[in-house]
């Protein structure tokens, strides 16, 4: 008997809070992998036309239904992976033999796998990917920084007191650096809004004490009728954030835009990275 | 033989950015707010619970749909009183004897005249309904300002050249202030880009010489199920941004939530008004 993705999604649903960065919420989302890559093994991979230069797209359907784009060089379909993964996170040694290129190709997998099932099994449900989206990258921040999140702050100003609704915050205590982490499948033009957060952290704590490393999955913008793939990138507005609003840290991409990859090499710099590259830096970022 | 809500709506997207000021706009605009009126005329009425303090709310349905929730004492469906409203302008003395009160009824029973035919005739379109509103506010705020407003504007900062797309910003020439207008059906926790924006603008181009003045129809939010209307608004992390994002000038509402309104007094105020007190303040806000 096959399991549903739906069932280890609901019990991450009901656990997830306990302990964020715990095993058993690992245990869930290798599940979930299992069941997403069961669901999609019997599909067929439509071809989809790539307008984004050196990637190449596909979308899954059961001859009704199209999924949403996915990467066909990110996307490994085998369960393999994930229990090699789980090996490689013994030790540092083994997760720096693992490597970041193949850490992200894993956790897209994982993460597009279940929007994947979620896109051919309900109309138009946004909030479910997305959530489990925020389960995925949470814990992993979580396992890698071994500290569990919290998602609001008191803000104690002269007679204001206030509780400020944020992404999710890691405190890595006294005199440490504390991570601002949203968590978007896209962000397109609401993008600012990762700004704007980070600017009212810097505004309320002081500018320097949170580190804003927003982790998104992909840009991809996909054509229905002309089944074309394109990537949806405002280079130009994202540097004047970046000068105008508040400093990022680092931007995190599961599928990394071809067009954010080179404000790494203008100045001032803005870098975006694969995700994969967090877990081998983290504890550069941190001091 | 009936004309269609949509037959001016298209007209305006066609012909719209022209001369956003124009009398013949206005004429479209009150084509479509009688062509809506008569759609809505056949319609039931059905009274939703309101959990908001001191307001009553309908929803018009068919039988089968809903639209979103009417304000009961906001809307009006007489047409007549936007000819008294178009005979109004001819002079600022009539402007005035028209007063605020009725012209935030006009323009709310305008706007959630055709949001409801939009409702009722397509499944889940929202941004028709938003188009037409950012159609209806500019075209008002520049017929106030009597200037045309434009949505994009260049940003020349040393090596960069780029162009900036922003809401609707009103130009009143030398040493005068420019309008920052965002114009939004609703915000809830997407506001933040509201003062994000502003943010961006101010350092660009100087604190001060752009006045942000966001105008919003509405924060109301139905529960389908229980036929149960509240208002989402978020009054303390407002007063944050207000702090530690950007300065906004004013806030317009068409159906002003309650728990905004006590923002103007508290120290530091936000002024959050009616939309109609824009038409008598303007002048006062230019200066």
């Amino acid at each position: 008997l096959r399991s549903s993705p739906l069932d280890s999604y609901k019990r991450l649903r009901l656990t997830f809070g306990r302990d964020i960065k715990s095993a058993a919420n690992r245990g869930l989302l290798g599940e979930n992998f299992r069941a997403s890559l069961d669901f999609l093994s019997v599909l067929t991979r439509e071809p989809l036309i790539s307008a984004v230069p050196g990637k190449d797209y596909f979308a899954f359907s059961d001859g009704k239904k199209f999924s949403r784009a996915v990467n066909a060089d990110l996307f490994g379909d085998n369960i393999a992976e994930w229990i090699a993964f789980e090996k490689s996170i013994k030790s540092r040694k083994l997760l720096k033999a693992f490597g970041p290129d193949r850490l992200t190709r894993l956790i897209y997998s994982v993460a597009i796998s279940f929007c994947c099932y979620i896109d051919l099994t309900s109309s138009g449900d946004q909030k479910t990917p997305g959530t489990f989206f925020e389960y995925l990258i949470a814990h992993m921040f979580a396992w890698r920084l071994n500290v569990n999140p919290t998602t609001r702050i008191q803000v104690l100003n002269l007679d204001m007191k206030t509780f400020l609704t944020t992404d999710f915050i890691f405190d890595l205590g006294n005199e440490r650096p504390k991570f601002h982490l949203p968590v978007k499948t896209s962000t397109r033009e609401r993008v600012i809004q990762v700004w704007a957060h980070q600017r009212v952290l810097d505004g309320v704590f002081g500018t320097g004490r949170f580190l804003g490393t927003p982790v998104i999955l992909t840009e991809t913008k996909t054509d229905k009728t002309r089944k074309i793939v394109t990537e949806i990138c405002l280079p130009a507005q994202w540097r004047i954030y970046q000068m105008h609003i508040a400093q990022l840290k680092r931007i995190y991409y599961l599928d990394m835009p071809v067009t954010y990859e080179k404000l790494n090499r203008v100045f001032p710099p803005l870098h975006v990275k694969p995700f994969g590259e967090f877990f081998f830096e983290a504890d550069a970022l941190s001091v």
